[in-house]
């Protein structure tokens, strides 16, 4: 099931996407938030379209699947390639050659004011950095919490799946040593353009691609990841309870700016497109 | 003027703290979210004390000040002498020895579920950490909201001070190489016992102290930091707008657990008490 946030005529709803068609179908639900939806659905309740006709998706706007009641968890350095080419590219502190690869992963946070929806413009900030980048990335998004979860368990913690462009000021990355100063700026964080739930889809086995004003720059599969979704989840969960509605972002693979000599910043203007199977595709305006 | 959330019969309430008398004044209003009372108040209106009389202290039980809409925004390295004691550890990823100290503060985060109140108990997650350590810090708290604010304007954001213990993980800050893995542990952020108006004490020359179980371990003065509060304030918020209730850790003074040789990780049973000049002290019982 893709389920939507969208707005039409002032209102925020929720909706469940039907492709073949092209229409989006409003809950038959009180429930308009996501983060809400997401915590009634992994108690046990279930959820329904209404039994008003879809609309067509392009009568909506459809706005960014969830806002997070917390920084979204991100994953920095989970590709080998894209590992190697972080570490060669003069933009990681610290990096040393030959130690491109971590034993643990790397875990950041972007704030939910990075989340922005999927039609909607990322902006430049001139003002704070010459170096926006982007990076592709599958998101799991939790239902059920748990805290010290097992990876064998993982897998039951997962609601679904959406997209998100963890864009980056890399000048700022690389300066703060820390990346929430690169990673968290206003608008950093499109999202969508819905959640897919879990049931249709295998997250470990997900043909992604990033395409910049038209030209392939990113292409792998999320079997590629080095640390795995189940991983992701017990290393996060470690002493840290995860909540319904909890983002995780679970890195990007080789072809970002930086890993072109000299780096390929975007420019305002550019539009970025990222596609992951199964899920759709999110792109974006950056101005 | 000291504002604290505290508990009584069940009831999640504000008040005004005298010192003088022992006593908490509950708040004239609508407003049981301190992030509410911060809107409302940086926004130009007055919140006053009601009419009922002041209850005994004693008889209230204190919560964390504020209950965070994100992550909370943290500062490492921000002391010399503790940028040269974690450098020299063994527990800094990446540390070069004659380059402890940064050109740009590190930045990072703790989501709002490691907050707890001042006389909660802090978990010591023996399945995820042997090394808990201490780090006792003085927080803001933003009251204007704002973005790419300039050093000069700075002071005018800052809406109150409180006490925060920035509860690290040292095995997984080490492993982890970006912080949140050490730092995000639930209960792993102590703050109170309560905000400090940014009108009656100045941020930039408070006493800081912590003990561990009576034993005097770090003792400074904010006056020491290396990005004073006005930078802090700038660097955050380039590109991010600060939002009112957002809350800035500004990094620890020397003298934690890993300053010693061995190092002195906190055991169950321990007790830390950090007391900051002008805001009071804040102390838990770790378990």
């Amino acid at each position: 099931m893709k389920v939507a946030r969208f707005s039409k005529n002032g209102k925020i709803l929720l909706g469940v996407v039907d492709d073949a068609s092209g229409t989006i179908h409003p809950l038959d639900s009180h429930l308009t938030s996501m983060a809400d939806l997401i915590r009634f659905s992994a108690s046990g309740s279930t959820f329904k379209t209404g039994s008003r006709p879809g609309l067509p998706l392009s009568d909506v706007k459809l706005m960014a699947p969830i806002v997070p009641e917390r920084n979204i968890f991100c994953v920095g350095k989970n590709y080998y390639e894209h590992a190697k080419e972080f570490a060669g590219s003069g933009f990681e502190a610290g990096a040393v050659k030959g130690q491109e690869i971590d034993a643990y992963p790397a875990i950041f946070s972007k704030p939910p004011s990075t989340v922005t929806g999927p039609d909607d413009v990322v902006e430049m900030h001139p003002e704070a950095t010459q170096a926006v980048d982007y990076e592709a990335e599958l998101a799991i998004v939790i239902g059920q919490p748990g805290r010290n979860i097992a990876e064998a368990d993982a897998m039951q913690h997962v609601w679904g799946y959406t997209i998100v462009n963890d864009v980056t000021a890399r000048d700022r990355q690389r300066n703060h040593k820390q990346w929430l100063a690169g990673k968290g700026l206003d608008t950093f964080c499109p999202m969508g353009p819905w959640i897919v739930t879990a049931d249709e889809i295998d997250g470990a086995n997900l043909d992604i691609e990033c395409k910049v004003n038209g030209e392939l720059r990113q292409k792998a599969n999320t079997s590629n990841l080095i640390f795995k979704i189940p991983q992701l989840i017990a290393a996060i969960s470690a002493g840290l309870t995860l909540q319904p509605g909890d983002v995780i972002a679970t890195g990007t693979p080789a072809g970002v700016g930086i890993g072109f000599t000299p780096p390929r910043f975007l420019k305002a203007g550019d539009r970025v497109e990222i596609t992951i199977s199964g899920i759709g595709s999110l792109s974006n305006a950056f101005a």
